[in-house]
């Protein structure tokens, strides 16, 4: 556990803490509580190059800025270590900007990402399409924190999953969809957690004939449609085609007013036993 | 009409025949029959960016490659004149590949775009959604190029809508759906083909309110999920949420055989009258 998570309560706030090393370049350690075993969360992985490439476009003078979109190839798998980001800015424009960042470790390339930025739209929605789950938990929903010796993402973020929506678990198979609720602990989620939340789910894959193991996600695409309100963030996951060794998953994550906030869709590759 | 593109038959085959200058870079002229008015049709550009990436990569010494997926920013709208693309290599692995591709006018950057490459899955998906619409066009189905004095893509495309896909033309509003059919015009569908055909329909938002106008793409993230089968591919384009002037295209592409190709996801700005 590094020693800027200790004590504050708020360990989503702590995780993304860059050390600006100036000309667009940031540094951050990645912590064993983000964590999916011995690598870093992608989720994470996900907000802090959102979070370098802003910090970037803002030093260029754009004007206050939201992720709009975050779209990142994964090509290696960092280590729980420090990571460096470079930003390097493609447009500054009136309304749409766009960033280039790639996460180093040990000075080799692990992840590259675009990041596109703007204002996200405020008020009431033109159209929105029906949010799947209630806006808050079911009474009988699972808590994965509850489990004995629990380690990772429980412990860092609330999470709750309805009790019928991870029959891998019980040993069970199903179609390769997933949901559940969740929220960063001590605070409300920002727009950088509902980016987060759009990988938080297990793979849906698991689901399909209970194989469980590392599904490293190849390419990730987020859009981050709005603020969210405080509460609970419900998430959807559903693969659309299960192909060979390659699927998708795409995720919605809808906020406790019922908009959706962020639509993630990933192409990943099915477990392979490590 | 570009010199090339005279008397083949085959106007997809043509519009993407780059010219290699060597290192990495290509040009290549943009066709006004691959235009949307007096820009270059989005679709096409994820081609020629994906085209350039794979071109490179195979230079690099990678393996016999697939788009498994395109992921593009378009930093500016180009006319229809020459563009050059620059492609440089992120990562050369054994299962995974991936490419950054620019493309320029004029020295400006216009798009920005990143193919990550493999090989696409063969055989039957262990999972794969209902396709919505049927294999082939409705007897009803309405034909845009019977349309007098029609020029741009129904003149190089086949395209067929489903009578009631469209009812922005009708001067009527519905929800922001469309569907169609799609192949090319002599010649089967390749995997580049259900690439541009993720961007191949009118904008969902035509039909909540009949504005229609330039609806400029912002991130394009299209995933490739297997080659297509010989027929027409059938696309489904929905909004999830339409909100200020932002809006979500998720389109999907499916087969003769009910095989997902394309999973294509857009977020736009809604319609600016130019």
């Amino acid at each position: 556990m590094s020693d800027t998570t200790v004590g504050t309560g708020r360990p989503f706030a702590d995780a993304h803490v860059l050390t600006d090393l100036g000309d667009g370049r940031f540094r951050v350690a990645l912590d064993d509580r983000w964590a999916i075993g011995s690598k870093a969360f992608g989720g994470l992985l996900m907000v802090l190059m959102a979070k370098a490439g802003l910090a970037r476009l803002t030093a260029d003078g754009a004007p206050a800025l939201d992720p709009l979109a975050v779209s990142a190839d994964f090509l290696r798998a960092p280590d729980l270590a420090p990571v460096e980001l470079e930003a390097v800015p493609l447009k500054v424009g009136r309304t749409i900007s766009s960033v280039a960042v790639r996460l180093l470790q040990d000075d080799r390339l692990m992840l590259h990402a675009t990041v596109t930025a703007g204002v996200l739209p405020e008020g009431e929605p033109v159209w929105e399409t029906d949010a799947g789950l209630g806006p808050e938990p079911d009474p009988d929903a699972a808590d994965p924190s509850a489990q004995p010796g629990v380690s990772g993402l429980p412990t860092v973020c609330d999470l709750r999953y309805p009790a019928t929506a991870l029959p891998f678990l019980r040993g069970e198979t199903g179609p390769p969809r997933m949901s559940g609720w969740v929220r960063p602990r001590g605070e409300e989620p920002d727009v950088l957690f509902a980016l987060l939340s759009g990988d938080i789910l297990p793979p849906t894959v698991f689901n399909l004939d209970g194989r469980v193991g590392w599904a490293p996600t190849v390419q990730l695409t987020a859009l981050l449609r709005g603020r969210p309100a405080p509460g609970w963030l419900r998430v959807d996951s559903r693969s659309r085609t299960v192909s060979g060794t390659q699927f998708d998953e795409d995720v919605t994550v809808v906020d406790s007013r019922g908009r959706t906030v962020c639509q993630a869709r990933q192409l990943a590759l099915a477990p392979l036993q490590r």
